[in-house]
């Protein structure tokens, strides 16, 4: 057997095979069922800190049985590169056979796959968590989450209205202006403006302290939580948490760094207590929303088996479109 | 500032950029002397196992305060890979700027890099620790490090004979004719016929039970043993251990999975007792070789340092030939 080439692939080559559509939302749909129902194997995240310029890097990976391969993702986070205009956040993905270790592509995304892999995530939670008939959106923040979670949700359930709000409303209204995804988008002035009559409402921010209340979410909506990935992150009031019905992506992850970790430093929630995962509702396993009044809540971290899915996916598209370039190492 | 463009380098660029030369060895020792004098940053190792197909990935970086780059490097052990015709280790390196987290370049190296910084960790070893009239090397092990860490050795002390054991004779046989260094090097047919009035004793193996006992190290010498990258690996007695004046290349490693690791649980050694690190023996901070008639021992595990030295050494090289190919990412 010789050692296969190895393919290299842009940022601009990922976009154009990998668009956030229903095929990826499906493959992240099935990473989650694995790992409700396979042994995954999904170490610890390794993480270095470089304080002296700011910079962080998280490393990733998960290994799913019956993907052929696994990546290894690179996010580093740089907090001064703005002011060099850099780009804060980066990375990379170095995708391996499962069976021989021989790493296969190397996907010089800058972070796409991830954006695009989190969004796909929310749309998972969106359509096993949200009512079928959930109309409107709420999207809380106007970054780049922000648009790609609100089309991700387009996707899965028959939206006919958004609306945005962000702290800063000048970003809110260019997003709402920008965007068209043949329904109504607004900026609202406030967070409890646009959750009104909300079916769908999902948190983008980088905030630190919540932004959503318990009183701000209409009976029989489902919210999904994906900002926070890491301690300091908050964006959900605790009595939130413990009101709804309460669903992970991990389990041992969303205590350490999701909105959970919050609600038990309140007290609001149990570290001992026991909450579905994603994957398993999927499975079948847990249950998912037992009522149209029940409030749903997804509280997304972010998990290797996403990115051992979406780079098994890229590069599956690449090789059926030749695309890319070749290298024999 | 834009976005660097991202090089890529293969192995065979990189064999002829960075052959094992003292240049090499010199950026090692400086790594392990900012290990001893600056706040590194290296993160336990990543380790992900994929049992299903006898494979392991480890993923090992550092962050070295004075050097602009910092590695990533994935090594994965595949160990049904000789049955397909490939190799069972392989592996590449990612290379950051420790400014800006951007990636700049890509080490498709297939190991290559690891075995060179393996045996220049050896040659830092012999330089402070080996007498410097160190005359005769006895290497166990015939494999690629058993090359490599006699050549290295021969490039900071006076070599002028050489013999090689390994538990197949055969092999042995055919190294020590196939080498050709300037000076005798001979096949021995035991571990103490090869070890007999040597100066130099560096153990390669992948031994599970000692292979080199205190007898068989004559008064004056110095032991490498660098096999021992993994809790089940073990080539030193512990008696030897105990004996010896011991350095670790990070004791809080070689605690785990060193020589000294089987010495604590021999009884030989405590856990808690402190040994000298090779860099703090490069800066002066803690004792070398205190006598002619003294049998030193260093226990080297790995670390990301060497990786994050040899990859920012073989992209300064690789800038400075024009080598390589360049991808604007």
């Amino acid at each position: 057997m010789k050692r296969p080439p190895v393919v290299i692939l842009t940022e601009t080559d990922l976009r154009s095979l990998v668009p956030l559509d229903l095929a990826v939302i499906d493959s992240i749909e099935a990473a989650f069922a694995a790992l409700a129902t396979k042994s995954v194997a999904m170490p610890p995240i390794l993480r270095l800190d470089i304080p002296e310029h700011r910079g962080e890097v998280d490393v990733k990976t998960a290994y799913v049985p019956g993907i052929e391969h696994f990546a290894i993702k690179i996010s580093p986070g740089f907090f001064g590169n703005p002011a060099l205009g850099l780009p804060s956040t980066n990375g990379m993905m170095v995708v391996l056979s499962a069976r021989t270790g021989l790493v296969e592509a190397l996907l010089l995304d800058n972070g796409y796959l991830t954006d695009v892999r989190t969004a796909a995530a929310g749309a998972v939670a969106a359509r096993h968590l949200a009512r079928p008939d959930a109309r409107i959106a709420a999207i809380l923040g106007a970054g780049m989450q922000a648009e790609m979670q609100l089309r991700a949700a387009a996707l899965v359930r028959p939206l006919a209205e958004a609306r945005i709000w962000a702290r800063d409303p000048a970003r809110a209204a260019a997003l709402a202006a920008r965007l068209d995804l043949g329904f109504p988008i607004r900026a609202s002035a406030t967070v409890s403006e646009a959750t009104a009559g909300a079916d769908l409402i999902v948190t983008t921010t980088p905030a630190t302290a919540p932004i959503l209340r318990r009183s701000d979410v209409p009976a029989g909506a489902h919210v999904t939580a994906m900002g926070s990935d890491a301690e300091h992150k908050h964006e959900i009031d605790p009595t939130l948490v413990a009101a709804a019905h309460y669903v992970a992506d991990r389990l041992s992850q969303t205590r350490v760094l999701g909105e959970l970790h919050h609600a038990i430093a309140a007290g609001a929630a149990r570290a001992a207590q026991m909450f579905p995962e994603i994957g398993q509702i999927i499975a079948g396993q847990a249950e998912g929303r037992t009522g149209a009044g029940q409030i749903t809540l997804a509280d997304l971290t972010g998990t290797g088996i996403q990115d051992t899915a979406i780079a098994a996916l890229a590069l599956t598209r690449a090789r059926a479109a030749g695309a890319g370039q070749v290298f024999n190492a």
